[in-house]
């Protein structure tokens, strides 16, 4: 049962977040000083098996990954931001189900769950340049809708979305949030001619200078600019925290969901990874701004968690490393000498 | 048999090395281009799968990946230039046998062959400050015994190396190959302290001032500075060339191994990937001297074919994305509008 204000319900959430296991975090530190290796050679792989242990609370380990899409359309591709007819999401999402789309193969590659969310296809959000995408209700049910990527409890979540028009929706939060130029935030996408790219610019301009008054508040940027599989996404970050699970986010849509919730709690984030950075240009800004490393940089702008899903891979590496070395004394290698 | 000069032979080789099947790479990009994603949203990705289509002379795979080690011992160890004693090397290989190390686990994770090359150990090369660190024949000898790691011709060949004290020897390389001062090439190693860096830096600059009068030659460079397992990753690269077989670089001591090639042909790597970039601070000067751009920066600086190992997945991904995908017209999705 939702309350008459139902963002107030996800606001209260943020005062409550749960913090990483200190001490599974620092059992894995110790554990990584006994095995056979100079001190801090495997670099990230020594982190994230920190990382992963924290948040899991004990040993790490990548047994149950899943890859969740939330798919979604937008009223503003109307204005003409995308080269591809908006049908292509729906097409895209039946290329998903039907094991065609580049994600299928990374799954299959490294042994990852999908499941795809679609998110009423057929009834594109509003045009933000001209009324706010969602109603609250919406937004915010919507958000519910994304907590539902942890009910198969993963113990890795990666994050990816398809929606053509959707760069552009997550420019126009990025404008919102951190300001610039609408230039600053739009990029070429699946692959805008300088025509579109202005197309994109302008659109982004005038959705926020539409709704400006309201913008302080991230969680209205999030309904009145935002799609809905930024919302789901965002929601189930939020789930994903709640249930103590890391996240993989992936790329430049998938951040502007996140960047709404770091906007809100600048620790809301402390259980994501950036599963790499985006060939979008202003997605390494946006790594810049909410202080995250990108695990990969292959410049790949693709979109349906694939940098994420890659990502895992590297999680996989430094979890195995973590877990199935010998140390110094079971091996009867000699350390250091001081 | 070799001849009185068995350099000759070797400089011979170079003056023939093959090229890649261009017809190959060019019916990868076609068939990149009706994929369903946009064009080059794949990004790396999509150049990795045309680079192994190229040199595998058609559909790009990774069926039968290997990642081979080399273990070397060096007399300059006696001048102090690690914290670890000499014996490591040999434990290490131990636990490389029993399953303990760092490359086992990897190994296991992305379902990768693993050979470990012992090269006699027990008598370590001469110490480079003093003398030169190989003769002629035993170089060239060492070259040929390291292309055995072709013998079981694998498709993807990742060069890793062992070897306490190596760090040093391939700075003494990199110094004779590029100039600079000996500060600018060596690094903290496994660890060394600024007592220990100094120790690296002192051994470099006595060597390469020992040779100077041979180092015009990238082969003297090798056999007088290079210890064993340089020069067998050395032949390993040059046979993977001959075979056509792809291979992908580790870190700092396996790139002075292809340093040396590129000092001979700039053509000779044409046929290697840099899997990662090591934390080790001039691997990415060498790098960037070698026009190499690394799949992976993950601040690793472990050796023993890890990063290389890891960038497997990578081009597992690459090429499933590439084998696997629908194309526009099997998956029903329209293309972009022009």
């Amino acid at each position: 049962m939702m309350s008459p204000r139902p963002f107030d319900d996800i606001r209260e959430l943020f005062n409550n977040l749960p913090g990483a296991d200190e001490a599974a975090r620092t059992a894995a530190r110790t554990r990584q000083a006994h095995l056979t290796k100079p001190q801090g050679s495997l670099g990230q792989l020594e982190n994230l098996a920190e990382f992963l242990a924290g948040w899991q609370g004990g040993r790490p380990h990548v047994d149950a990954p899943l890859v969740a899409i939330f798919a979604g359309n937008h009223g503003v591709v109307a204005k003409g931001v995308s080269p591809f007819p908006q049908s292509v999401t729906k097409s895209m999402v039946d290329n998903f189900t039907q094991g065609g789309a580049a994600i299928n193969q990374i799954c299959k590659t490294f042994d990852l769950s999908l499941k795809i969310f679609e998110l009423a296809l057929e009834k594109p959000t509003n045009d933000m340049t001209e009324a706010p995408a969602m109603e609250e209700r919406e937004c915010a049910a919507t958000m519910a809708f994304g907590m539902e990527a942890l009910v198969s409890q993963p113990d890795i979540l990666c994050l990816g979305e398809m929606g053509i028009g959707n760069t552009t929706v997550a420019s126009a939060i990025y404008h919102a949030l951190y300001g610039g130029a609408p230039e600053d935030w739009v990029g070429r996408g699946t692959g805008a001619d300088d025509a579109g790219l202005k197309r994109k610019a302008e659109a982004v301009r005038a959705a926020v200078s539409l709704h400006q008054a309201h913008l302080s508040d991230p969680l209205e940027v999030l309904r009145r600019l935002g799609g809905r599989e930024i919302a789901a996404i965002a929601g189930a970050i939020l789930a994903a925290r709640i249930q103590k699970t890391p996240v993989i986010l992936d790329g430049f849509v998938v951040f502007a969901a996140a960047a709404v919730l770091h906007a809100l709690n600048p620790g809301a984030l402390d259980h994501c990874l950036a599963g790499h950075v985006s060939a979008e240009k202003a997605h390494r800004v946006v790594l810049e701004r909410l202080g995250m490393t990108p695990l990969l940089d292959l410049g790949m702008r693709l979109g349906e968690g694939s940098g994420a899903a890659i990502a895992v891979a590297v999680l996989k590496a430094a979890v195995n490393c973590h877990n199935g070395m010998a140390t110094f004394d079971e091996a009867g290698v000699a350390g250091k000498s001081s």
